[in-house]
């Protein structure tokens, strides 16, 4: 589970390690908390949440994942794309944005099942299922509290008066799944995912013989009433709890028993010395207290280094752990090196940015942010390398 | 000048319309600013500052541009290709990472002209071209005062001293240019441009009949002094300011003169409805005051719509301003239309996110970075469009 080995950086100035193994682990080990009665999903959208959706999903196809979430048809396609060309044919794509008007063949040709955000995308979906042959096959989201995407309340509510009254509003459609997706899954001491559980579990009650699906990794990794038919973890699958640096008790056990999924080293690009006084990087936001060895390394925010860690991350070289001073730049970040053992770091080519001595969770508090906004805005830039496929 | 148009999103659920032909203005207008004898570089590095380096530079080949900037080895290859394929195979490629420990022959095979950042890259580069065809141009670039890259004092002291000594310290190698990097050129306040400028001066003085270079931007749009034999100007190129939003007096007109070149537009995902005291979005941080008309736009921080906008940023639907409600999620945005005329909105497909309603610089103090980070980080999920090529 370790990709902390020595690089080849080659041409490139950084290099992202996406450990695929521990991807899998930690699918398995989300599907382990939940019963034989609910399947486990892997949520692939965003690339794969900024890791390579394309390497992330095939592994976990072939380690039993049946079935995939992504967010666009763009990524759908690409998805079914990867899962043809690995082998793994028959698994299940579902859309969470909905089939946009004119997307409809689109979708069928590539066997996306869309997830209907709305009446007009029930609607559209029927209409046109009726005159293809590519089949009806949807998956009806409705909202309890997110206020985001899904059929809203009134909506939700015209659709059951109808099936009240005896009609058939969704006739035509093999609907797939029913779900419902949380606003605050990950924080425990929040009540809102009760509420949007048993306001589910109403509406789950009216549409009989539906397979259901409201956890996402926090409610996958609650338990309980939370596991239905499916359970959808996302973020989880990647290393990081929900809940980020905030897991206390069982959220704690929990955060240990996940693999972390991301390695990232830069290359040393230089290194120099410095005088008391200098100012460190633009606009001169650190000052040097003592004469200062420098290293000054090949990430900058352009690479997805966040520009807010400047005067606050810290970075690990041979072993030893050394802060970043002054701002971060685009292409590059000075770290202050003073202090360490020089024998050391004069065999040293690279330093690890991001990884077991500077984890995720630390890198986005530091950041001010989340570590889903952290792997998702990985650039294109630094090398990748998959290892334990 | 306009990518405003209503775009068409195909599979995506957001487009970024890059203007190269505000890009090409842009260029004439910073090289406009400097004399004759002051050839104006352009930096396209990371990737043309997030907007496409191999659309860039070509554009700015044709218009003229001889010199071009990139930081690493995989950038400078890459560009090198894009200016072979489009027929400007001799403009001249410098690398600002400079040559590491086993690059050399690839940086010969392409052409790369390595910035040499130390007394260890200048020694190497100069071995390597004894015994080697392709070469020893190079760049030589010493700090004046950001302490990031370049030669430091005691390496510069070291170099002019071995010069004064009457040894050749440089033989073996064409040095094509002399260079230094401004710490905080945008800032008319500070003074350490000032200081800067003299301290380069003194050290190009000692380097005779060497072309010297040392304006970004910031001291491209200075001029005086700071206009010597080359100009690299970079983020004015993509339209801001690199003052941002701090633009006063003839800081001001100069920030209208560029172009913007990035126009981001996002696909309404759903139209929904939401009652008074609903909560929006992740862990409720908005919460409805009255029975509310809300959009879902398909764009989040996956695609690079900074997360720290969440309940800041505005976005332009139909001609009018709709407030993000919220926070951001990694593939969406929620907007409050309850305000907005009805009717045009029924009409509307789209909401711009980025462009004339709200600008970079805008976009860029409200998320509390630099616009520069919020280029370089526009996801790779957001379709492209090039116009005005």
């Amino acid at each position: 589970m370790s990709g902390a080995l020595s690089p080849d950086f080659g041409h490139a100035d950084s290099v992202i390690t996406v450990d695929i193994g521990a991807i899998v682990e930690n699918w398995r080990y989300l599907d382990s908390l939940s019963g034989p009665r609910t399947e486990t999903a892997g949520v692939v959208k965003a690339n794969a949440y900024g890791l390579g959706a394309a390497r992330v999903a095939p592994a976990l196809a072939k380690a039993g994942c049946r079935t995939f979430f992504v967010m666009s048809l763009d990524e759908a396609v690409a998805l079914r794309r990867a899962l043809t060309d690995s082998g793994h044919d028959d698994r299940r794509i579902l859309a969470l944005g909905g089939c946009h008007a004119g997307q409809e063949a689109a979708f069928r040709e590539s066997r996306i099942t869309p997830v209907i955000n709305s009446l007009e995308q029930l609607q559209r979906w029927r209409d046109t299922a009726r005159v293809t042959a590519g089949g009806g096959g949807a998956a009806l989201h409705l909202d309890t509290g997110m206020t985001r995407l899904g059929l809203d309340p009134e909506e939700t509510a015209w659709l059951l008066r109808r099936i009240e009254d005896g009609e058939e509003p969704l006739a035509g459609i093999d609907v797939e799944l029913v779900m419902s997706h949380l606003a605050a899954g990950e924080d425990l001491a929040d009540k809102t995912s009760d509420r949007q559980l048993a306001s589910f579990a109403r509406l789950c009650a009216a549409l009989p013989d539906i397979p259901a699906s409201l956890a996402n990794s926090g409610g996958t990794l609650r338990g309980g009433g939370f596991h239905m038919a499916l359970n959808r973890p996302g973020i989880a699958l990647y290393g990081l709890h929900p809940a980020g640096l905030d897991t206390t008790g069982d959220q704690s056990d929990q955060a240990a028993s996940l693999y972390p999924a991301v390695t990232w080293q830069a290359r040393i690009l230089q290194r120099r010395t410095a005088a008391a006084g200098d100012r460190v990087g633009y606009n001169g936001t650190h000052q040097l207290r003592r004469d200062s060895h420098i290293f000054t390394l090949g990430v900058g925010y352009a690479d997805g280094y966040p520009r807010s860690l400047g005067n606050l991350a810290t970075v690990t070289i041979a072993g030893m752990a050394a802060p970043v001073i002054g701002r971060v730049s685009m292409d590059s970040i000075t770290i202050d090196v003073t202090d360490l053992d020089q024998a050391r770091l004069a065999a040293a080519s690279h330093a690890e940015i991001l990884g077991a001595g500077y984890a995720l969770a630390r890198m986005a508090g530091d950041a001010g942010t989340i570590g889903y906004e952290i792997l998702t805005q990985l650039g294109q830039r630094p090398a990748r390398r998959y290892v334990n496929c």
